[in-house]
């Protein structure tokens, strides 16, 4: 006797059911169609038969892939990897799976990678890498792929995304520092292509405007990246200026570390000679000496955000409606700020 | 005047070479054949024209998709993006992208992920989620898919792979210790169904039965997971078996900072009442409160070496030859480790 493969229909004969029900059942998409015991019925037997659905399969019956190509820009910085989890953790829970790829930060390798995925015919895009104009955004529009941007945004309002409030943000870390005393403030900023970078900087260049805090044109400086080499490169060119300031707001916390570099190269210590905060609130960022005031971003919820919002968009194309959530930040103080001199 | 896209034969008309030249230049794998001299020549034409070759309509021609699939264990485990990124420059430089996914832990996924990747048709895997027995290698042998294994291998020594000289960095770390004047030493392990887990775990396992550090089968302990909170829980459990000692060696970075955590719960602190070694080094290390003793392994060398394994493998698919390449870890001494009640 040859052993055949179990099919569709051995498991609805088993279970009692027509062969449709044992597909919506173990489709996640239209479980909810079937009631609970049935359903639980249905999984028992599929399992104790051993078969499973192939997401492929039924792909290719829905002219689906079940894939959702997600971009990020710098895999290294630990930022991503707890959203992409997030992402990932809300696909998997709906059959869907993320293909990554990291541009590393090239705009080239964006548009590189988005073909490539196009023509592996993915279900949709989530796109971590948006700079404020930004071809491979326009063409994900042009080509109606559903998209979601998330952490960063374009300058055009038109497209569903996940971001922070990067204002508030920046509010909270210059309350917190004038709330310890600090009077003179500089600020190394990010690549003012990107809306993180750029709106960064104009919350902070606001405040300044408005006297709410005291610093300089020349104690503003934006780096060309988001990285621990700028940070140090910035605070070093900050120092150069020959202007005082006791605390520096730094636009993310790989900026912030760049700091420290060039604090412990000139023989100096943070949080005695110089306060520094954060933005992002990073992995590990509590285990570091000192550990890093920052303002936390809720990485996991931008994730699952994200991957939500796309699959309601594949789901239901016809709601063209663009969504964008903002997300609260908030103040996680630890020890890399103080009182001057204090 | 209706503007045309510029085509091979207008580069090459203008280049005064033939078409077939223009294409070996602009393809990095062939570009070797022609004359340095002529190659600039086509490629300053090249750009001054707008022309650029489509990896996706060469692929086409020749059955290759230029595309690699990767599967990370853990993206969120620092020590894995500087290898990935290691692989992709690598890819890169020679044409070829790399598509990841991130498994979290689960096998299921793993052999989800591999179907999908190669119903994508990927050129070649390769894999930093072996397990000791692990189907998804298997498939990969039988259905002939170019593959290599980095970080983790397999028990079946004929898999091409790049990884560390696990027994040696355990070593490393015993003689450090030994030599602070450590002498009972409790370990705290991986899981045993990947190689880095067992290997490392033997390795200290080794020394005792040599008699070469004093510690008691209750002080060795292995996780399930290369987590912080598995490393937490290990401490703990060590603690708990009321045995004497003054340092843990750890079987990777993220367990020794669980045991941080630990020490922190406990209002004790590293390295006065404990010191903890780590293995891998990876990013951030140096930052810790206290900075971490750890083995430091090579990533960037890693991915660059196991993408050009994949690749001469894919070029030359007759060398079946299987390539094992172990790289030396090295000790990086810091704070994490002194001398007991020193």
């Amino acid at each position: 006797m040859t052993k055949r493969k179990v099919n569709i229909k051995d498991v609805a004969a088993r279970a009692r059911v027509h062969p449709s029900t044992v597909s919506r059942v173990l489709n996640l998409e239209s479980r909810s169609m079937v009631s609970e015991t049935v359903a639980k019925r249905v999984e028992k037997v599929a399992k104790s038969m051993g078969y499973s659905r192939s997401p492929l399969a039924s792909g290719l019956r829905t002219g689906r892939s079940f894939i959702i190509g997600v971009l990020i820009p710098d895999l290294t910085n630990p930022v991503f990897p707890p959203i992409v989890r997030g992402i990932e953790r809300s696909l998997n829970a709906q059959g869907y799976i993320a293909m990554l790829a990291d541009s590393d930060n090239n705009q080239d390798s964006e548009m590189m990678l988005l073909d490539s995925m196009k023509s592996r015919s993915v279900d949709g895009m989530i796109l971590a890498t948006a700079h404020r104009k930004d071809p491979v955004v326009d063409t994900c529009i042009a080509d109606r792929i559903p998209l979601v941007l998330v952490n960063r945004t374009t300058d055009k309002h038109d497209v569903t995304s996940v971001v922070n409030d990067d204002v508030h943000g920046i509010d909270l870390a210059i309350s917190h520092l004038l709330e310890l005393g600090h009077q003179r403030i500089a600020f190394v900023g990010g690549p003012q292509n990107t809306s993180t970078g750029h709106d960064r900087y104009v919350a902070f260049r606001n405040q300044a405007k408005k006297g709410r805090i005291k610093t300089h044109s020349d104690l503003m400086v934006n780096t060309r990246s988001f990285t621990e080499a700028a940070g140090h490169k910035a605070l070093k060119a900050l120092w150069s200026t020959r202007r005082k300031f006791t605390a520096v707001v730094a636009a993310n916390d790989l900026l912030a570390l760049g700091c420290y570099d060039a604090l412990k190269e000139r023989g100096l210590s943070c949080p005695n000679d110089l306060s520094i905060t954060g933005f992002n609130d990073m992995p590990f960022m509590d285990k570091l000496s000192p550990s890093l005031t920052s303002i936390r971003i809720p990485h996991d919820e931008i994730g699952r955000q994200a991957a939500e919002l796309l699959l309601s968009q594949i789901k239901t194309p016809t709601s063209a409606e663009r969504t964008i959530i903002t997300l609260k930040p908030e103040l996680v103080v630890r020890d890399s700020t103080r009182s001057p001199g204090g």
